[in-house]
């Protein structure tokens, strides 16, 4: 990082300060249920009466999570991002949230791109971030993300029934080729594919409005962060039933199927993650419904398999085993 | 940090076993109000009716806010304990905190002293964990925490009116001679003397109780993290008022003079900071109410000055002016 802002001497005094020069709004975009947000002990808030408060906390460290390289406008984006993606995956609204960021050097230029990304984000999903700390060290970026649910309507992992079917949102696997790009593994002459899937990686759009829209539809939802190998087997453990997948009917993008062979775009599909795309359990009665609700929010919803009673994960391709990949997750170093 | 654990090749699927091994209880202390805790993608929260809820977050990052060497019991009581303080501050009630671990190896032996000492803490306010991420990467810890409190009642640094007085809980300064013993720029031969500074650092007692009994008493609030050079600027300021402060006032424990002269013993009560004691703002006519409250539990509440008109802070020693030292947060490094 660089910059023309002297390191923080001190961990503390500068921490307001730092929160308010660069992650505030004039005007706020204040809610009117923060009573009071950042600049005292704690935040207030006054959550809606007949609501569940949604809790949930992602910390991405730099040179695991993203390359130390990484644009800062994309880091505040994801950081914000996989946390929206957690409460997208419980069918609630996001509304507020606090930071936690500890890094190296308060370099302007750095955390001017940090927050606009995050900021943005935030604006987009009416979210008010009312607390932080900043501290010096390596950077680590923990952001915690508070919404709200209808009293009793949040969606679970555990509950899916035998004879519900799985379904994904959007595509799978694109950030498994943006990582191999990043990382010198994959070269490509295709600029425009690269783009789309650098694009997918560095910006991930969590699924919150779709979420919203599956409760009262789907019976059990969870994000997909850590490819569907590492997360499917969650959510059918959670629900006390086995799944069968079709690896043919993942869905993949066409960007990724112009960069690399089929049998590689499955395995990131599979395994590589960071695609922050919703997994559902869906009553087939229930199926027209939601594919309504995803055309409204031009989303993709693909069927892909489906859960009985037993456990594990069955993979299967052309009506026989299919050996799926082990979980993949790639770090950046 | 040593252990017999592996350190998580993947930093994502293992964090719910990491905080289910280390952070869970039998039988749970989970609170009827946790509809869903650690295990989905968020945690699902009954907030009481007809409260304000109250988040604060604070990151505690080794090296700088405790020795590389520290104890990890101490390390996970601190970590609680800097954010029961915010809630404290604001006369809540702690409720739920969640917790985002950034350690460098999953080392079993770190970990159960880390969980023992924040675990015990929690259970002492009756504090839920109700989600966490573990990440692999330099050791840095966040602590979200959540309470309520009655609408309308909590309490702000805002709230200070001109003639009110300035009480402190506790004492101060104490851990500005434990950071000298820690570091070798203090030594000494009495033992109990040490071993008391060193506790009062190594396990402080966030104020909780004390600034529930204050609502309705004080009339502003917040806790003394930074030292009162680094802190009562903020309150005054907040309130729109000038503070006076006389330095003969400051509560001093006998371990503190017992161990250095007076003048440096009022110096880390000014600016050494960590001593997470309340500083409050209290209208006269409830001081004597606001000391039965502090006697009942058994706390020290000293006043040490007043808020006038104005603006800044004048510190004064037997009426005159006083030349406060600058703020002087110690880092370990």
């Amino acid at each position: 990082m660089s910059g023309d802002v002297d390191p923080p001497q001190d961990t503390r005094l500068g921490e307001f300060e730092l929160i308010e020069r660069f992650f505030s709004r004039v005007p706020r975009p204040d809610r009117p249920d923060v009573l009071l947000g950042v600049g005292d002990d704690a935040a207030l808030i006054s959550v809606p009466p007949n609501t569940d408060l949604v809790a949930a906390v992602d910390t991405l460290v730099a040179g695991r999570h993203f390359p130390h390289d990484c644009a800062p406008r994309s880091i505040g984006h994801r950081a914000l991002a996989v946390n929206l993606s957690d409460i997208a995956a419980m069918g609630a609204t996001p509304a507020w949230a606090t930071l936690a960021l500890t890094l190296p050097s308060a370099a302007a230029a750095w955390l001017e791109g940090f927050a606009a990304g995050l900021m943005e984000l935030a604006d987009a999903h009416g979210v008010s971030l009312v607390g932080g700390d900043t501290t010096a060290g390596p950077l680590t970026i923990s952001v915690q993300i508070l919404g709200h649910v209808a009293a009793g309507t949040a969606l679970r992992r555990s509950g899916a029934r035998a004879g519900d079917w799985l379904a994904v949102t959007g595509t799978l696997g694109d950030s498994g080729a943006a990582l191999a790009l990043a990382t010198g593994r994959l070269a490509t002459q295709d600029v425009a594919a690269a783009a789309a899937v650098m694009q997918r990686f560095d910006y991930p759009s969590p699924r919150v409005q779709f979420g919203a829209a599956a409760r009262g539809l789907a019976s059990a939802a969870m994000d997909v962060s850590d490819g569907l190998v590492g997360d499917l087997p969650k959510l059918a453990a959670a629900s006390g039933l086995a799944a069968e997948v079709d690896v043919d009917c993942l869905p993949l993008s066409a960007a990724l199927q112009t960069l690399v062979p089929l049998q590689q775009a499955r395995q990131w599909a599979l395994a590589a993650g960071d695609d922050y795309e919703l997994l559902l359990a869906v009553p087939p009665q229930h199926w027209l419904a939601l594919c309504d609700a995803a055309r409204r929010l031009d989303l993709n919803l693909t069927r892909i398999g489906e859960l009985c009673p037993g456990n594990g994960v069955r993979w299967t391709k052309s009506g026989a085993a299919f050996a799926a990949p082990a979980h993949g997750y790639d770090h950046f170093h």
